[in-house]
């Protein structure tokens, strides 16, 4: 059996039995959204550093007892998670700090961290014997729960606002979803798909309203605590579009913590993009959040409307972290950054955490001697467009050694001179 | 120390001192490929499954006695390698086939087998004090090695085709190679890439020029073996453009039998595209090959004069192999097939595979009820343009569920009874 507890909500505090078709309160409604909590207690009896770092499970599964699925249930066999955490030296040198690291999340198998969530959910679809599961996103949700719903033999019916990405359309439409793509915003796609799930009684993958997928994410800092040893980091840096993900970041230190394997948990930088920022500016005025135009480059991040910004907000304001806005230039300079120091290539809304990052050590947020991570949400390749506005052209020559020549004296001299 | 013996000519078995400045034979010129020979005795003393298995290297440097890699050289940090094998029962049924799984490469850092190669290229570099790495390459290769190089700390210049597809190109800029597009087919960015690495002296990345890349080509071999639980599959399906790849999946296959590790070789099948198959035709006419059209969506397997035709042939014929052509529009139907079957995105020359196994299974090459392994080459992520052909299109609706409704009625019906 699992170690849930019960579901908590995190608006009035009252506590619920697990159950499948409860998604949020039912006295607050779809604000209340809620909290899994786990018998910690019991967790820390049996399971500890040592008999975590001895699982076999190369995936986010190694950290059966802190999930809400029950261990005879099946799981989608696409292997999730345990993604590498890169000592980035040079790109610390660069922006002026020491010690960095870089969660590559884009090695997930649809290429993003939103497989995590998506994992727990076909899992849960699967055992509940749903035989199709939706939601609404910018894209990355999309395609995790199109490969992963694939992957364990369900169907999925994924609804996403005109603008997507092609990248990650042409995913979820070759994993054999039907797609809807809506004529408007997020929202208007959020409200259809809340309205077609109600309807047809589909799973609801709806990370904002289902708690259950921001279990899945947080497993994101579990492996940050092991593969840096234990040892937790003074900064977790994360960009943030409907608080989902950053909820999932805190959640997972935070359960760490009580179950008592870290000593303390880090502060949390959220970083949004300076044309979408609702939740920056409701941090900083200490107010409830004022919906926002979505107007950046990031897709994954043009939330206007944030529908767990409770959950955002505290996951900056409990780890005692801070938020920041950049611009869509910033997000640009930082893919190249990134690639060219460290060998990953990152989707826009990865690129923000980093210019985050960079801008919060200039305004002194952050201090050079801390220890960072920054998270790669999600594969550039999701979106070639916006990279192709990043990158700098190619040099281009007929077939001739003499044109390249003059080509490299101009374009790249240090080519010509290997030692 | 390596376990390097020498390297061994593949056309006058003359061998040779292992040494960095020796490409091919220097007897028989350029047709002379070399093969890099282990002393397997020694291997054998030191390694054995239950070593391997307890091996905590999550990668390809798992296999380091079997790699032309000293213990104390400086390794490339992206983490390459033991990539997932699924278990694909639904799409053994769907081709009418039982035992059958899919290697997904595409989930690699720079999401295509490469990788693997890049990681021994930047090494070995690295340890020769070169500080500029070179390669033409039709995409995969050239992004490997640029995000290889990044990771490590070299410059690398890139020769590309100027039809590479645009994601595999905006990974090479974003990574910071210096990007020569060549107006000309891969034989023009091969030639020129060649004098310009000659006349400069860059390390030279050419898989089919540097026999130590095919070694860690190899490694996904031996992923196989150990993923099968040292159960050696009947057949292996491997796509082929310059028949490097093809004969790193031999090599891998037929170290692990020299070190007694296994004991047989599973039968090669290569897919070759019908607009671009040199070496199926060679293969069949029992000839050396003749230059061919390059004239297929699959991108990477478009090589009219393949540089490797003797490793790949020989990769077929020693194994018992056989090799089959499949049309691009088998090629676009097995993209979808595989991605609602698996969750598996892959490129147009992973799905060339598949492909190429229906058609072999219908043929008669292959049994059903034989064991086969498909490796998925790259991430579909790479070419999206082509993904785009493969996929349905999505239903566009305006935000209304009436409007839904009746779109889904007609295009999905099976979604609006879930029990």
């Amino acid at each position: 059996m699992s170690y849930v507890k019960h579901l908590k909500c995190i608006v009035c505090g009252s506590t619920f039995k697990e159950e499948d078709n409860m998604l949020t309160c039912p006295l607050c409604g779809d604000k209340g959204s809620l909290d899994v909590i786990y018998d910690y207690d019991k967790i820390s009896k049996v399971t500890d550093r040592e008999s975590i770092g001895k699982s076999k499970e190369i995936s986010m599964w190694r950290y059966m007892p802190f999930l809400p699925v029950e261990p005879n249930w099946t799981k989608p066999p696409l292997r999730v998670g345990w993604t590498p955490l890169y000592n980035a030296e040079s790109l610390a040198s660069e922006i002026g700090t020491k010690t960095l690291f870089v969660k590559d999340e884009g090695v997930n198998p649809t290429a993003s961290m939103k497989d995590r969530a998506s994992a727990i959910a076909t899992t849960r679809a699967h055992a509940a014997g749903k035989r199709i599961v939706a939601c609404a996103s910018t894209g990355n949700a999309a395609s995790s729960l199109a490969g992963s719903a694939a992957s364990i033999g369900l169907r999925s019916c994924i609804f996403v606002p005109r603008r997507a990405p092609r990248g990650k359309l042409m995913q979820l439409l070759i994993y054999g979803a039907t797609v809807v793509s809506v004529e408007g915003s997020y929202h208007d796609a959020f409200s259809l798909s809340a309205e077609a799930i109600n309807k047809w009684g589909w799973y609801n993958r709806n990370a904002a309203i289902n708690p259950f997928l921001l279990e899945g994410k947080k497993t994101v800092s579990f492996e940050i605590c092991e593969q840096l040893n234990w040892e937790v980091p003074d900064w977790v840096v994360v960009a943030v579009g409907d608080g989902c993900t950053i909820g999932g970041v805190y959640k997972g230190f935070h359960d760490f913590y009580l179950a008592g394997l870290i000593p303390c948990i880090p502060k949390i930088l959220g970083v949004q993009a300076v044309g979408c920022q609702p939740l920056v500016k409701a941090f900083f005025a200490n107010m409830p959040f004022e919906p926002a135009e979505e107007n950046t480059i990031a897709d994954s991040i043009a939330v206007g409307v944030p529908r767990n910004p409770v959950k955002a907000l505290n996951a900056v304001k409990l780890s005692h972290g801070t938020m920041i806005a950049v611009s869509d230039e910033d997000i640009l300079q930082a893919m190249p950054l990134l690639g060219r120091t460290t060998g990953v290539f990152t989707e826009p809304a990865g690129a923000a955490s980093l210019a985050g990052l960079s801008a919060a050590l200039k305004k002194g947020y952050i201090d050079p001697g801390e220890s960072i991570v920054v998270i790669s949400t999600g594969n550039g390749l999701k979106d070639i467009v916006n990279a192709q506005r990043a990158a700098p052209p190619p040099i281009e020559v007929l077939p001739s050694v003499k044109e390249l020549e003059k080509n490299l004296k101009v374009k790249a001299p240090d080519l010509l001179k290997e030692e």
